[in-house]
């Protein structure tokens, strides 16, 4: 089982920052060091930050992420020594050469524990800093993901595993022979290569992709050795997992090679009255005519309709409401319709973040991972803590030691670099001899 | 007196790499945490990675700026306490919001200590690399950089230091009074702001520019807090110091708070013999074949029309050379004509890298050294070692305590962040209510 930690801001719980155990500033980097290396401890396979390039709309009311999240994991790679770090980076406001030089540079830097998360933005906040009066349409923005991901790894292969030589014997640095230009010619991009960075530790740094939609899902069979993914039954996981190892499998790869990893938010007490206390004393912290205004937000509905005791009304379709193209918003009114919920019992289902809730104790938490991943329902979780680092130290001190006393977790590392901890193997250049060459550059 | 080192990717001398006691690849994260450490040995103001987004055409025969520098500068952060880090971003291949958010995780991951250089890149291979068939016209290069600066410091002004609130009992995390969209629509970019990370340690991260030209100087006396430049003699120095620091002046800014700091090679040894022993040791180290064949590259000239043992042929003027809008070519065929050198002597100042040598005694460095910082040629050095570690070790060892002997040079760090170093103040927001608000948004 392979377990991540989306390091967020402050927890998932929105009123996580208001604990007195918490971090309370977003550029805390200290703090940040220190979850790195309450996740390595627990023997994670990786930590992970989210991102956008814009300020959160309610920055005024928590925390939202906000440095840079590769240079601030090249400070926690020097703070730990094996946990894996992933951080998101757009396809659609950067170069891929800039993207390419920057991964293969944490990859350095981690000694082989870098990951680039894939994403294409949704945020009209974001297309604002970057010139764009609005985010440019879904079927675009996937396009220029395409071609954008396929130049990235076409650099990371320019540079063969031996082009390094280094011999001050006879004044050779470097073969040119090993060093190959990319020549990428495309709709959106033409970049000529080589990359400057020497093949990174990993051959290539991991990819990990989310999201939920068609070009969404090919593009992370295509590309991605891991997926993040919003799952909240275990019969949609199920479902999930088989489609996307069917689709790896379509595109000539071994299924295994693809790390299905749906997200689980967690709270975790010594007894369940004791994680449901914890739950409550952060959901009195809350204010819940935000959380209702919020709601009405991600379903595009006029905030007067929702009434705290009442279900949804039924002509609700979400279509338009914020988070729409993700699944969410679906996944949201699926749910409230099928169990009858209020506006109240739904706001306690984390209908923001999106991951399923599980409150309860460490066997509690370990049964129910245990039956999604016997169930082949996930190949391992991409955990949300309620709150960090309190939350995330309960789940290492105690949630762990349940998964590996039933033998579903390492008790230590047994590799050094990201890929290792996660089964897969060190990808080769398209471009080495041994490689069948320029056929496979598809991937 | 203020000291900078230029950590090059080996050394400033092109066969450092081949000495015994330096650290071999360019992807070495370990030795450039070293390199730092020993600067803040040293307690110099900061050290510096020069940079280009494209690989050196002499990849094959030395080491090159390889990775991604504001990452490598984040794991050296962590491996400094005090010393100050600077790194060049092209203004060319860059988005302003990517590069402000950028330095200014570096400055909270530094707690204080980033800055930025200013470059606008010169390269065609690195225009290639972004979908330009070559580089767009100087004009025009430095028309986006003084937007792209421009917006950079809004982006850094956008949140005030009272913003962040991190009030548990309020529940308000962020003042929003305190943070500003920028809104800003000019030729070149349209950004709205603001920027999500909160106001750096520094207030803005120290800016670096370097370059010769007429737009090139006018941006470096508007925006810059330090000067890095090429100057051969003392007189040539003595008169950009008095023009930069009067164009400052006219700019409405303190001479004092522009910190110029000329390019300085040095070969150290405890005696002049040992220095020239050093530097013979390298020298032989060279093919120079390859190097008669770089000066005639730099000089546009028929490598078949140089002759060791001969001056420069009459005719050649360098138009059409590599380096030739920077001033390099002009310097060093004056140099050349003025003392009338042969091609083997002229090999021997340092026609590549452009900044002049000094071989000698920790006591000659220091007199050399000393005489410009009096005579108002200098508030300091950009200096290049000749090779890194070694060479850096023997500057800081002997003629650090040198230049303290004498009352020129700090022994210890007064302050904690990179503008404390150079006598600079924290910069305020033009945002701030005791700043005088949006009049002061040209600096």
């Amino acid at each position: 089982m392979h377990l991540n930690a989306n390091v967020l801001a402050s927890g998932r719980h929105d009123a996580a920052w208001r604990l007195s155990d918490n971090p309370r500033s977003v550029d805390d980097v200290d703090a940040f060091c220190e979850i790195a290396r309450i996740a390595e401890r627990g023997t994670f396979d990786a930590v992970f930050f989210a991102d956008g390039p814009q300020l959160a709309a309610d920055f005024d009311r928590r925390p939202w992420h906000s440095l840079d999240p590769v240079v601030l994991l090249a400070a926690m790679a020097r703070a730990t020594e094996r946990v894996g770090l992933v951080a998101t980076a757009s396809t659609t406001f950067n170069e891929p050469y800039e993207v390419a030089r920057r991964f293969a540079t944490l990859d350095h830097v981690s000694g082989g524990r870098a990951a680039w998360n894939i994403v294409t933005s949704q945020s009209d906040d974001a297309a604002a800093n970057f010139g764009h009066p609005r985010m440019p349409g879904h079927a675009e923005r996937y396009a220029r993901a395409e071609e954008f991901v396929d130049v990235v790894v076409k650099l990371w292969d320019s540079f063969e595993d031996e082009a390094l030589l280094a011999d001050p014997v006879t004044g050779r640095y470097a073969d040119p022979a090993r060093v190959h230009r990319i020549d990428h010619v495309g709709p959106a991009f033409r970049v000529r290569g080589p990359l400057n960075v020497p093949r990174a530790p990993q051959g290539r740094p991991m990819i990990v992709q989310a999201g939920d939609s068609g070009p969404s899902r090919r593009l992370g069979a295509r590309w991605a050795d891991a997926l993040f993914t919003v799952q909240r039954t275990c019969t949609e996981a199920q479902a999930f997992y088989a489609q996307l190892k069917g689709l790896a499998a379509a595109n000539g790869r071994d299924p295994d090679s693809l790390v299905i990893l749906p997200g689980l938010y967690t709270v975790v007490g010594s007894t369940q009255a004791e994680a449901r206390r914890r739950r409550e004393e952060m959901d009195a912290l809350l204010d819940l005519d935000v959380q209702v205004a919020l709601l009405a937000e991600r379903l595009n509905v006029d905030p007067q309709r929702l009434t705290l005791d009442r279900p949804l009304p039924d002509d609700i379709d979400g279509q338009g409401g914020a988070g729409i193209t993700s699944g969410f918003v679906e996944n949201i009114l699926r749910e409230a319709r099928r169990e009858n919920l209020t506006v109240r019992q739904l706001l306690g289902r984390n209908p923001f973040g999106g991951h399923r809730l599980v409150v309860g104790t460490p066997e509690q938490i370990a049964d129910n991972m245990e039956r999604w991943f016997r169930g082949r329902a996930a190949d391992g979780f991409n955990l949300n803590m309620d709150a960090y680092p309190s939350g995330l130290e309960l789940f290492v001190d105690h949630v762990v030691p349940e998964l590996r006393r039933r033998g579903l977790f390492r008790t230590a590392y047994e590799g050094v670099t990201l890929r290792s901890h996660l089964g897969l193997p060190r990808a080769p250049s398209r471009y080495a001899p041994a490689s069948p060459g320029l056929v496979a550059a598809t991937r």
